[in-house]
């Protein structure tokens, strides 16, 4: 067998991404079990058969039998379940996340960790305008990224074994980056995208654009309808990086503002053919 | 008949717009004409049959018999041709535009007419990433907006027939703004995201960002490859209501950045919900 289905993996949130992970692992043949906060969710995914087990408690069974165990979790929620409950988890079990920050989790997590568990972190990036595990589905990560986070506190095997579970779950594209290497690349990427959609979409209030609203506009804002909760925490879980990037793109925008005020066509010529040469580069391959 | 096809209707600029309208119009029988720089873009409109007439130079016989005259061109140019052009249009003719921007340009033509010719203006909110007659096709227009802009020197005859004219191109929607709200609405919801899409492809030029991007970030800076001449000239000409839009943009972003320098979460959650309510009016019905 090319996959050692004898082990046993525990999903701690079973919401969109948890699900998702439930969907794809189950039709290996793994046996899956999920602790989770809403009883209808474990209802719905047994229902569904993406899980075999599932509970609303730390339940010691099923936490103490994992060998593998996936945190689908707000970052300061993760954090708690391990403080609370990291005394049941088995010797030897490895765990991982899918935390959209990681200098702030990744350290904590491990310093506080016992000595006979590892913790590899991971960052899948996927995701829908939707949640619950009701809109899981086992195609969301086809084309997507996945992130491992290693520390020098990691084993090679737990790296490997991480890498190999993202490719698992289906996604195109599985590399390693240092967790500020990381966080300095979702601020960029992600998070200053998000934040400049629900600051277009809040700086003016004028009655009646969307009378007039093109594709131009609406791309832009796609991602301003947003999880208020999930993304405050993330934005002040990486505050430094994200300030960095608010900063470059204020300083840009700034001197392309000087350039229009000073009638500066060749300036702004200059900056439009830079970004249509670097825009090339991220057409989808 | 419902519609009068013994009119004849000149295009001066054929493009990826001229030649979308030329498609067209050509369907329901008009007699249609054209003056465009390039030969090859006269010989290929003459190929495909969606012009009966056209030539490079400013031809009098086909200026002076159009009763309609649509100018796609840019806006020093249309500025231009209309102060060396203007002797040869027929008496009674009817001009229109294309152009993205609309007081710089509409009292200045008005002004400068001849008093027994009329120009309405008219912005067909419609592109493509690619240009030139060969891109050209006549679905370009469904779902999109069709502005005209009148001024106080314009015929309810004219507005009329610049508003049929845009239902016969296949407009979903067509209105009319005074220039000067046309200019400010596109300040905010063209102009601005064109801006912000092309700060955000320069603003870090950090190598192997290609490799983690995901959807949000390809969806801001779709429109970040531009065309470096047009866009120049439209945000010069729109200069006023560009930068106020630019500035309203900037008190809302150093608002955000504000409110995470100081971790006020709540301040985030409210800007959040209230992006999330306003991107609702937004969705494409």
């Amino acid at each position: 067998m090319f996959v050692d289905v004898s082990k046993k993996i525990l999903i701690v949130g079973l919401g969109l991404l948890g699900g998702s992970y439930a969907r794809v692992l189950k039709r290996f043949g793994f046996h899956i079990s999920a602790i989770t906060k809403e009883q209808s969710s474990v209802d719905y995914a047994l229902c569904e058969g993406i899980i075999d087990e599932g509970s609303t408690a730390p339940d010691k069974t099923l936490i103490g039998e994992a060998d593998l165990v996936i945190f689908a979790l707000y970052p300061h929620v993760f954090v708690e379940w391990i403080e609370q409950n990291q005394s049941l988890l088995k010797s030897g079990a490895l765990i991982t996340d899918v935390t959209g920050v990681k200098g702030n989790i990744v350290y904590k997590i491990q310093d506080m960790l016992r000595e006979d568990v590892e913790f590899i972190a991971a960052h899948p990036m996927a995701g829908r305008e939707v949640s619950g595990v009701e809109n899981s589905t086992d195609k969301l990560f086809i084309g997507a990224n996945y992130i491992v986070t290693p520390t020098e506190k990691n084993t090679p095997q737990a790296i490997q074994t991480c890498m190999e579970l993202g490719r698992l779950l289906g996604f195109s594209n599985v590399t390693t980056l240092s967790p500020n290497e990381h966080d300095e690349m979702i601020g960029f990427l992600s998070q200053l995208t998000h934040c400049i959609a629900i600051t277009l979409m809040t700086c003016n209030d004028k009655a009646d654009m969307e009378k007039f609203t093109g594709d131009s506009f609406r791309d832009l804002t796609r991602i301003a309808r947003i999880n208020e909760q999930m993304w405050s925490e993330l934005f002040l879980e990486n505050k430094k990086a994200l300030l960095d990037q608010m900063n470059l793109f204020l300083d840009k925008f700034n001197e392309l503002k000087t350039m229009l005020e000073n009638e500066d066509v060749h300036g702004m010529q200059d900056m439009m053919r830079q970004s249509t040469a670097r825009r090339a580069l991220f057409d989808k391959k």
